[in-house]
């Protein structure tokens, strides 16, 4: 964890154990990053809150499931600093300082904010944590420093306000005391549920989770939305929108094989057997070694605790030191 | 300090010096609550930015002086605890929790908010720190776990939304771990600037600070304003809303000597002069030892310095305690 390293932000609202679809749009590249990156997940539980103050044992009960499926999947908490927002009150110190360098209007300009809220019904009766939280994700990505984080397309837009808002506060203070961010969209996009709606998603129940078991996974391929027009082998077939394609471009390395198999269903003669078989054959080789040292880790939940404590302990001692480097900046009154 | 003391929590927005408005609408209840409650003064900078962060400087300058006022009018520190709210971490945690349990329509709702709104001429580019300031505010009470907040009448529905979000929380806990708050509303309302103006206020320049030397104090009882129609000594006078009335009403305790005075101004007779030199001597009285005072404690900002860092030392503890219950009740995940 050198100091050269450039430091990346990222981590997941703890509101569900996550599934193939956090696979391959975030868990995959972060196995990488931590090589080359001062790497910080962040449990998001008091983030989480912001749509879920009505069921917090959800937010709460997934905590250790989160970090679970962190450390099955291969981040390694020697290289990655895994770390429990609600214990990192300089998070909310800054979000508190932020949100005066911020209009009202400017957070319901956010496009990400306009969507959920138009998403989850919220209308005027939004909790006003929620209308705040691209100052709450402002000042996660800044308290670590971070110059790097992974976000999805629809995401942009917060790395944008979090830029306004680190320009606003280095304009105020006379000195660059917050770097800019940088965003990065991964490749693969969102995936989508097998049922090919929009997001994957447990609630939605069209999701295979990182736990799920050797069945589950058949059950889920067997299951997964193809071509409804692709009645008979010899039929051409769709691929576009064919979530079993999708699914094969996600996780299937053989990139030419998939290439003439999309082909061959393109001109008719490739049943959907063949390709369900060959996608529930990747899944398998994939999820049975996370499954089986999810389990493993599940039985010691004292070494997971003892992972966050660390990682936030650590954390906590940075995030302060740079409340206290944003506030002497901006020039508020410092007791010592 | 007893535990069997109720505890007060109150404060000031470290903008300004306090002035003789302060004194008789709050300063000189505090010097009297400090015997027989847990009294807890909060210099409130970061509640300050929410309409200040463009002016940093007044909010950080500030925060010795309003501690010199305190100290200078009596507050002993041995029975108050004077704390600096930007070193309190937990209060922008408890912020940040409640604004998940109030909706940005009721935070618009609040009358408070929507009058001030309209005074600052901020309209839909309101900082959001300043939109969410009764959720802060619920936060700053709730923290020393205050069950008595003494405000202004126009504060009063700031009181009463800190005890919807005491509700609301007590109930997703389904334990009582915040109690109610009650509001007391001092006899003396806020006093007019020396101009018979709405508010007194230093940046209005129709204050007189506690700091004031004699011949400020003298000048402006002699600028301030009576009747207007009450041009020779045999008219009869106006009371109402002449403002060396209202000082008199404020600062005068021979309460039966003003009710003797207005009467004879309001038949006719009784000069300006007799009685601006009457609240003169009493306003002269009244600062001269606070003057004094302040100008000695100005001398040792040592000291100053060590009463706040003492104070909010021990509400840095009390504070945390609080977000720990809070949290713990809540059910949010624990480390420890």
């Amino acid at each position: 964890m050198t100091q050269n390293k450039p430091t990346i932000l990222t981590g997941d609202r703890t509101t569900g154990p996550l599934h193939i679809g956090h696979y391959a749009g975030s868990l995959k590249n972060r196995i990488r990053f931590q090589n080359d990156h001062n790497q910080f997940l962040l449990l998001a539980d008091t983030q989480a809150l912001t749509d879920n103050a009505n069921n917090i044992e959800k937010v709460r009960s997934n905590v250790l499931e989160v970090a679970l499926d962190y450390l099955a999947v291969g981040i390694d908490p020697e290289k990655t600093t895994i770390c429990l927002q609600s214990h990192l009150p300089a998070l909310a110190e800054l979000s508190m300082l932020y949100l005066n360098f911020v209009t009202v209007a400017r957070l319901e300009r956010n496009p990400t904010i306009r969507d959920e809220i138009k998403a989850r019904n919220f209308g005027r009766d939004i909790p006003a944590g929620f209308m705040c939280y691209p100052a709450a994700q402002a000042a996660d990505i800044t308290a670590f420093k971070a110059t790097v984080v992974p976000v999805g397309e629809d995401q942009a837009p917060l790395i944008e306000q979090t830029n306004e808002i680190i320009r606003k506060i280095n304009a105020t203070a006379h000195t660059s005391v917050l770097p800019a961010v940088k965003a990065i969209i991964p490749q693969t996009g969102r995936l989508p549920g097998i049922n090919g709606k929009a997001k994957m998603s447990k609630s939605l129940g069209n999701a295979i989770a990182l736990s799920a078991s050797a069945d589950e996974i058949k059950a889920a391929v067997m299951q997964m939305y193809t071509d409804p027009k692709h009645l008979r082998v010899q039929d051409p077939g769709q691929v576009e929108g064919n979530v079993v394609f999708t699914y094969l471009d996600a996780f299937d390395d053989d990139t030419s094989t998939v290439a003439e198999l999309k082909q061959h269903y393109q001109q008719g003669g490739l049943g959907d057997m063949v390709l369900k078989n060959r996608l529930n054959a990747i899944l398998q080789d994939l999820i049975a070694p996370i499954r089986e040292r999810r389990a493993r880790l599940a039985r010691d939940p004292g070494y997971v605790l003892d992972v966050i404590r660390k990682g936030t302990e650590k954390s906590r001692d940075l995030t302060q030191d740079t409340y206290r480097d944003v506030a002497t900046s901006l020039g508020l009154f410092m007791l010592t």
